[in-house]
């Protein structure tokens, strides 16, 4: 059976998310349908763009990702599908998918303009059950990304995950997601981190020296800044039972610097 | 495999879904089961009522719609089967349903009395798992509605959705749900609307003139009203980013007059 | 096809939950997943406990409940499978299961030790991922408890739930679980109750003594006190359209005392 994930910002209150489900399973009886989250902040293309890049990987080769976060429905922003990484991923052209695309490197992406596969009427205002669902449907079907229309050679991109590397050795980064807890992931890897040296990292007038394994790993007070590598594979800095962005007064985009000592 | 698609005002916190679930693949293995939400405002049947007429339509046929928002639970209030559409709608006989069998016109109602449908022991406060559940489970498995006790002629029904023709070419019509995002569905469609003849909305001493495909349609401030007509097929009152329902300090039942000029 | 329930405190707006859904499906093509909650408050075992014993005994048989409330992560509490009732339950070694091994008394479990079973790389802070997820979905496809690592004869247990009897007829019991309408579950069943007779509870200096049937029982003011068996097969203590715990000041752990007149 064919994987349909839905990510979307649609919260869990109101019809929408029903809407799509009802829509993919009309056209195609198959689909497994698996919510990932419906509690994107209102038009949060980037926390969408993190929270499927940390979980992209951990399903199963042809898994049709479909991800709705959409503040320009409506208007001439392109609907499109990737092919990417062995997946499929469906939603706006709007840099949602980009930090995959830029990951996986190889991609293909293509505009969806066959009206064929749009359920009517199509509403201005509904394109997540109008366009995408029956998207991912027709995919899920056996559909090439070919039959959607023409591929796209510029498709939107957000701002990318590299950090800069200064020369001396330290790196310029940026906090690129808040989670519910408060915890400043950053764009920083393993691959610039060297463990085994005393590293820091300063952020917002504040430096931070401890680098740490896991939440529990050693006796602190409870909002003692650390650092550790978190579950998506980046540098986060968090706090054991406090927000660590209220501490640091942190938002995404802030500038981190990570100095090699 | 047969849809069950479940609705309620249980909330995502306690067992109470997953009760409902257990019960259903406990009797239905082939049972797939469908959240379309739980969030509904607690023993709000008319909010409830709205999301099933804008979703119903989108599933397949012979779909089982379990709906429990239920503040009669453990009175008299009868628990009831519909047939309507080529689908099925089981739960409480509160007018949940109402609006679908309304705007199908043809439809059957049947009241649950069988008791060996029932989970045993039967409790007086959860009949989403122990009325409810079983007799969804049993439509999936292919129990005919007439198994599940007497036909009923006179269904709790809401006030119509027809709004009123006031025979100067005007509509009384009314707000019917407001969503998260405040904005106000009205209970006038396609069909009462004259789009290119020039219309105005009044409510609560308000006058809106501006009729727009989509939220980005034209530049405007974030707190200007106008209308558009909503993805669910009514006229909706919406505010590009800001709360119509606040603006207009409207809420549910609120009269709205339509004037073709 | 194996039911695998999900439990959790993740929240629904992070990747977590999703990124343990494509672990399972990546392992196990034919498990279906059920979501039971993931809106445990964090790091809150007994709330978690008891929401699981209210709801496992209502899956079918093989079931396989995953849950993670595991504010150990990292540190060396065990990771464990559970085989009880006929069924699976594989979480963390914290108790959050022990309220389902003390009602069905008999029960083996198993530490998960093979790291064959790990997802790689292991991760210090999510191990729902990349253990409990992975042992759950080997578990769909067949394998043997005694396959992920050595029994364990000292699970770690919560409180127990039953009341002790005073030797006078009366019962010191206490609360076990405050529901998001406020009503206070006991840990007092139909077995303590002598429903025939007049008895009264005792707690937090007020004295009950209306046993209602449901919630909509008798004409009662709205925040009056009163018990009542609940759906889950305790007796609750509740009020109308109010928060009994608030009208109590009720906290988890409070002090029940059930005496039979």
């Amino acid at each position: 059976m064919p994987i349909i994930t839905l990510l979307t910002d649609f919260g869990s209150q109101d019809y929408f998310v029903g809407a799509m489900k009802g829509v993919i399973l009309s056209l195609s009886s198959a689909a497994q349908i698996i919510d990932l989250t419906h509690e994107v902040p209102p038009q949060d293309v980037p926390a969408a763009a993190f929270n499927l890049l940390a979980v992209y990987k951990d399903f199963p080769p042809g898994t049709i990702h479909l991800a709705v976060v959409d503040p320009g429905v409506g208007s001439s922003r392109r609907a499109i599908v990737i092919e990417c990484g062995g997946q499929f991923f469906v939603g706006p052209d709007n840099g949602i998918f980009s930090w995959i695309c830029e990951r996986e490197d190889l991609f293909r992406v293509f505009q969806v303009t066959n009206e064929r596969f749009f359920r009517q009427p199509l509403s201005n205002t509904f394109h997540g059950r109008d366009v995408f669902a029956p998207v991912a449907a027709a995919l899920a079907d056996g559909i090439s990304s070919e039959d959607f229309g023409p591929e796209v050679e510029d498709p939107v991109l957000l701002e990318s995950l590299q950090p800069r590397a200064a020369g001396d050795g330290s790196y310029l980064a940026r906090i690129i997601h808040i989670d519910r807890f408060g915890n400043c992931i950053t764009n920083l890897t393993r691959d610039h981190m060297l463990m085994e040296t005393r590293s820091k990292l300063l952020i917002n007038g504040r430096e931070i020296t401890s680098f740490r394994k896991f939440f529990a790993d050693q006796p602190q007070t409870d909002d003692e800044l650390f650092c550790l590598e978190g579950s998506a594979g980046f540098l986060e800095i968090a706090a054991r039972n406090a927000s660590a962005a209220k501490i640091l007064k942190a938002e995404r985009d802030d500038e981190v610097r990570l100095i090699s000592a």
